[in-house]
């Protein structure tokens, strides 16, 4: 990418739940952009978003839509990702994708700005934003890889705005009908084109994402395979189980991670609070940790409940909480971004 | 305790959730049932609760309640405990107390039928109901026990009611008031007595119960401490994380099992598929598993999610759901009473 002034930049999927988040994080972070081109499905094309005071109407996406433009940000699913991302590249921008259609492609550099900034160096045109839920939890593995990250055991708690705006306003939906005494209400959980569906109002799912061969989801995989490609550890331990939980806003991680040293509570605080934007809330005295209802609308990853295992002083217990639209989609990606404006030129 | 064709029945506490469940499983479980009395504290006396149709009224405790009662239920709390149980067990009683006062006393059995009846054989007047999330654990390792339990990581998903009635209609009224816009709204959580209070609703909390010196929760330490009680392995590794969630009856785990050798998904399934009291839900492919709205109201321990760790043949993951107010507490105290009574005489 060439060195300019200002930079043009296109939203695919601009009116949806990460889409919105994309454009607000690009006002609230001041990244130096030129004209802004909000793209979406026909569907959706003339709804009217403003930014920076200005009302921007999103147009229905078409090859010349990235004329121009300098980086493409794309939230629109994996199918829309595998159509429109080569166009995109072909008409000159670089595209930041937050679907999983490239992750995991040996030349699409999977990156968060905190762990692996040095991955962009070698992109062909394509970068991936990671999953939500493994964000949040290698920002923070990251943070400790100096005591030697051998096996990592994680239950997520994860909030229903994962599935888009649609999951928000059916879990709202299933809380309004059964607190008014309807029985068995369901939507959309927890696959929306799935045949059977679960209730989600004061209930946990242990499903994210649908099911592959081996009995895990692919959410619980994306967890494996991306941590190791970001860490670049291949052969990291991670032993996953991903549930949704009827919270809207914000992914909560309970997480062991067993060290190749002992490794004491002190030394894990000590790294973590001085991690590139990482918040330390770990007060038990006090009764201070991070819940998802603290990290609503917080572009940083926050952790606490810091314990050493009862019996094992090379394994740390943690609870890591990020709110999953931004620092696990949107603020990721528009972080990707500056850093490709950063090294510009 | 003497054998007889009908026993008398106390349940202090009567007028909680706990119970008023005690009540209604004596009443479906056909335990033979002479003359039931139920008390609670002076400012709940007059209540009044049915049971096989018949109108009972709720007495204030006194010590005379009682004389006559075979068998005392309690689910007061554990300072009501302490004050009444030897009072009742001076006049005859056999307590069967769900709060934690005795459980960890050397002389007072932890007993989960499925698990450890022959532990009620030397009690001395009170029997301890385990804690909610432990009890079903216990269910679910005991059935695998001959495979050799080695280490058990384990983080929870608790609903509300393991709080008491307050709790729910807490949960509910924050619901409301959130959805009607109002902001950070706190009302019992995590702690009724603890200063800073934390919202609920569409949250998790990972603090259930107050939090000790070494950094866990009583909560955590419970499924320690019970869970090596119970099974009688006092070396047994257990790692846990206890955390509220957003729901209002039944409690979910997230477990991995360490086992000393390799265990097959299929040899798993075959021992808790004919495990007692135990429901297997486990079929992926049909996105079939246990979760908290299903098991409302039954008696028995659902687990599916049964798959091995993706590196570790000695590993195997769990996902266990029960009605905490039943098989965790209620349930799991009438069937103890009816093997008090199998035992009598």
């Amino acid at each position: 990418m060439e060195r300019k002034d200002r930079y043009h930049i296109a939203i695919l999927g601009a009116t949806g739940a990460v889409g919105r988040r994309m454009l607000s994080t690009l006002e609230r972070r001041g990244v130096p952009v030129g004209e802004v081109r909000l793209l979406a499905s026909p569907r959706s094309a003339g709804t009217r978003v403003s930014f920076r005071g200005q009302e921007l109407v999103v147009e229905a996406v078409r090859p010349e839509s990235f004329d121009g433009v300098d980086i493409a940000l794309f939230s629109a699913g994996a199918s829309a990702s595998e159509e429109w991302a080569p166009v995109a590249v072909e008409r000159g921008a670089v595209v930041i994708d937050n679907s999983s259609a490239f992750r995991m492609h040996d030349d699409v550099p999977l990156v968060v700005p905190e762990v692996n900034p040095h991955a962009l160096a070698h992109h062909r045109g394509i970068i991936a934003n990671p999953n939500c839920s493994t964000i949040q939890l290698v920002v923070v593995l990251h943070a400790l890889r100096e005591f030697g990250l051998e096996h990592v055991t994680i239950s997520t708690y994860q909030a229903v705005s994962g599935m888009g705006q649609r999951a928000v306003d059916a879990l709202l939906e299933e809380v309004r009908r059964t607190e008014a005494g309807e029985r068995d209400v369901t939507t959309v959980f927890p696959v929306v084109k799935q045949d059977r569906h679960v209730p989600m109002a004061f209930n946990v799912i242990p499903q994210c994402d649908i099911f592959l061969d081996n009995g895990y989801t692919k959410e619980e995989m994306k967890l494996v395979n991306e941590s190791r490609k970001i860490l670049e550890m291949p052969s990291l331990r991670v032993t996953p189980t991903a549930v949704r939980v009827p919270v809207l806003y914000g992914h909560a991680e309970s997480v062991a991670v067993r060290f190749r040293e002992p490794v004491t509570v002190a030394e894990v605080r000590e790294r973590l609070a001085n991690a590139e934007n990482v918040v330390l809330v770990d007060d038990p005295a006090s009764c201070a940790y991070p819940h998802p209802r603290m990290v609503e609308d917080r572009g940083e990853t926050f952790v606490g409940r810091i314990r050493q295992d009862l019996e094992d002083p090379r394994t740390i217990l943690l609870f890591i909480v990020a709110d999953n639209l931004l620092k696990g989609a949107a603020w990721n990606a528009v972080q990707i971004a500056e850093k490709l404006i950063e090294m510009a030129g």
